[in-house]
């Protein structure tokens, strides 16, 4: 296997986006190829990743996306798993890359949906759930994350408080993102006081529905050398899954498929959970990232609640959490997410990060999930 | 690189189905299973080749087949490609087995779409246009087929009537094949004589709308070895791409990203077109399978209709183009067709097509395409 480097990163703001979704993703490669330093020409296979492609009209995106780019002979193709399509289309660029297929492949996440509305776009997430026992029988995510909230909030003595701590923190650290989509700095009685969604989850437990492009180019260790700019290093690589619904999972406070990716990456890595700098994991919903910070073994099991409500997940404390913004205030465009905690890590890793920047930042992670954890990747990455 | 073979194959029927889109999938996946006389268990990695999930409220599939298949921790995920959907998954199940990431991967394509009506399943396809400049200016997927067939009826003299033949003979196939949606005898009279769709096309130069599932086991050959079940050889697997919209094409009687797979894929079995014996290619439109016979090389560019014309392509001729019926009356559930093409490769090459037997098939050859050709692969098989 070939070591595999991430040479480039770039970004759309992430919000209600007046472009098509076919100009979102365009923008962002063209960002990330400029960074790179290589000419579109170089590039040799392409995945999208993006899960309604029909809310804007336009699925068979590669084809679309590589003629804009001026590379319409170059092959490629969409790669979809929820909200975690970005981390698994990485993945399968990475494996592209790393078993000799191809020596520089640009990965696109896109997602265009505020245009359709809160209530089509609820619609449309919900057919990421179990359809026939969860969406279809009246129970969205905000639903099924409430779920998981009370079972952790009983089992473990958490507090919502503990949960609303989780988005004050986000969006701190979005403050310091230019691209985020909500800049807005918020008080522990700011989400307690918002309206309920699904209770325990009020409105400001949840990440907004957001529009955005994230892009990154992946190449071969010795192409990033020749090649001659910046790069990072991806050392770890793990995939996991999830029984798809929630009611056949045996325990609502854990994701399965989160320990298993997380599991396969450290092995590869040969790295402990202690060994992380800063992570970018899926805090789709408050509860979301306090379960994923003990799934992933930066906390004891149970402990996630208090580490957030100690601060230890604050920006340069004793693990930086989601340095930018994360899915609360930075956004989630479902199709682009996996990728923008990409380009987080790129710019964090090489110390470009500007007033987010996590100090001495060497070694990071990325962590996405699909729908409730059914589908899961994690990353492990290091500056060279 | 590892060998890879394709260990097992199943398929439902293709026609208007009653089951869920899960069903399907799940269905063709048991049946390939089961032909594989492998556990479930043994299966590491999924891939589904799907486009409009949405349409029947299921996206997200991999976790939900793989729940269904008693496998929750399977990972796995949706690719798609438009109409090419089937041949790229199959495409990167074949590399993460050549690559050594997994032994045994599961490919499962599936589409669900005639409950929502003609109207609506054409809207929904021309979204795999080039929207913004074929689709959404009121040309769908006829009319765009219709202006390759005007040109190449033009440039080389070709006559509507030979298209005619290519429909004749695919249903000829298709008479053959019990899991076939369109199982009727026709004639070139009633070709020329059903309605215009798009001039000139007519109503049967045209595949039908179908539901339905297809699924593969992929292994190495390692596994298969050890396996001791039958299995056939992947010997070449090529991908190409052309520009998304068919007014950036510098000629409309050829798809530059069938002739680019074709040229890796015979490369890489070390094979010329004279020693494919049987092939299944995309003839979404009777024009299309025209032109794939050209672009694969098996006629010189501007036979392929009279060759058509000619006989020499109908079953067990100088080459057997679609044993199966190919898309046009076996049906094309666009997620489903390419890997069921390879379902019927793996029937051919086993000796076990029944009617539709091609005599001494050795090497049998997979050609699918994305929309008018914007994304293609080609695979080349043996039997062992």
């Amino acid at each position: 296997m070939k070591k595999v480097c991430v040479i480039g990163a770039g970004s759309t703001n992430y919000g209600k986006a007046k472009e098509s979704i076919t100009e979102l993703a365009v923008n962002a490669a063209r960002d990330a190829i400029k960074s790179s330093n290589i000419e579109p020409k170089e590039i040799e296979y392409g995945l999208i990743s993006n899960v309604f492609g029909v809310a804007d009209k336009q699925v068979h995106l590669a084809p679309v996306i590589m003629t804009n780019l001026g590379i319409p002979h170059v092959p490629g193709l969409t790669i979809e798993s929820a909200c975690g399509s970005g981390s698994i289309a990485f993945r399968e660029a990475y494996a592209n890359v790393a078993a000799g297929f191809y020596d520089v492949v640009l990965a696109v996440g896109v997602e265009k949906v505020t245009h359709t509305g809160t209530t089509r776009s609820t619609t449309l997430f919900s057919y990421c759930s179990d359809f026939f026992y969860e969406g279809g029988c009246g129970v969205s995510f905000p639903g099924l994350f409430a779920s998981m909230a009370r079972a952790y909030i009983t089992r473990y003595k958490a507090s919502e408080e503990d949960l609303a701590m989780v988005a004050v923190k986000n969006h701190e650290n979005g403050m310091l993102n230019p691209k985020a989509h909500v800049r807005k700095r918020i008080s522990v009685d700011d989400v307690l006081n918002s309206p309920i969604v699904a209770s325990p989850l009020k409105l400001l437990d949840c990440c907004p529905f957001s529009d955005g492009a994230s892009a990154v180019i992946i190449a071969s260790e010795e192409f990033a050398k020749k090649h001659g700019g910046e790069y990072i290093e991806v050392i770890g690589s793990g995939r996991g899954a999830s029984p798809a619904a929630l009611q056949n999972r045996e325990d609502l406070t854990t994701i399965p498929s989160t320990r298993a990716a997380a599991m396969q990456a450290y092995k590869q890595a040969n790295l402990t959970p202690k060994d992380i700098d800063f992570a970018e994991v899926h805090d789709c919903f408050t509860i979301a990232e306090i379960v994923d910070i003990e799934d992933l073994g930066f906390f004891e099991k149970g402990r996630g609640a208090a580490a957030v409500r100690e601060g230890l997940t604050q920006l340069n404390s004793e693990i930086s959490i989601n340095p930018s913004g994360g899915l609360k205030s930075k956004g989630h465009p479902i199709g682009a997410t996996g990728i923008g905690q990409i380009v987080e890590i790129y710019e964090q890793l090489l110390n470009k990060a500007g007033e987010r920047q996590v100090k001495d930042a060497n070694i990071g992670l990325s962590h996405n999930f699909g729908a409730t954890g059914a589908s899961c990747a994690v990353h492990i990455f290091r500056s060279v």
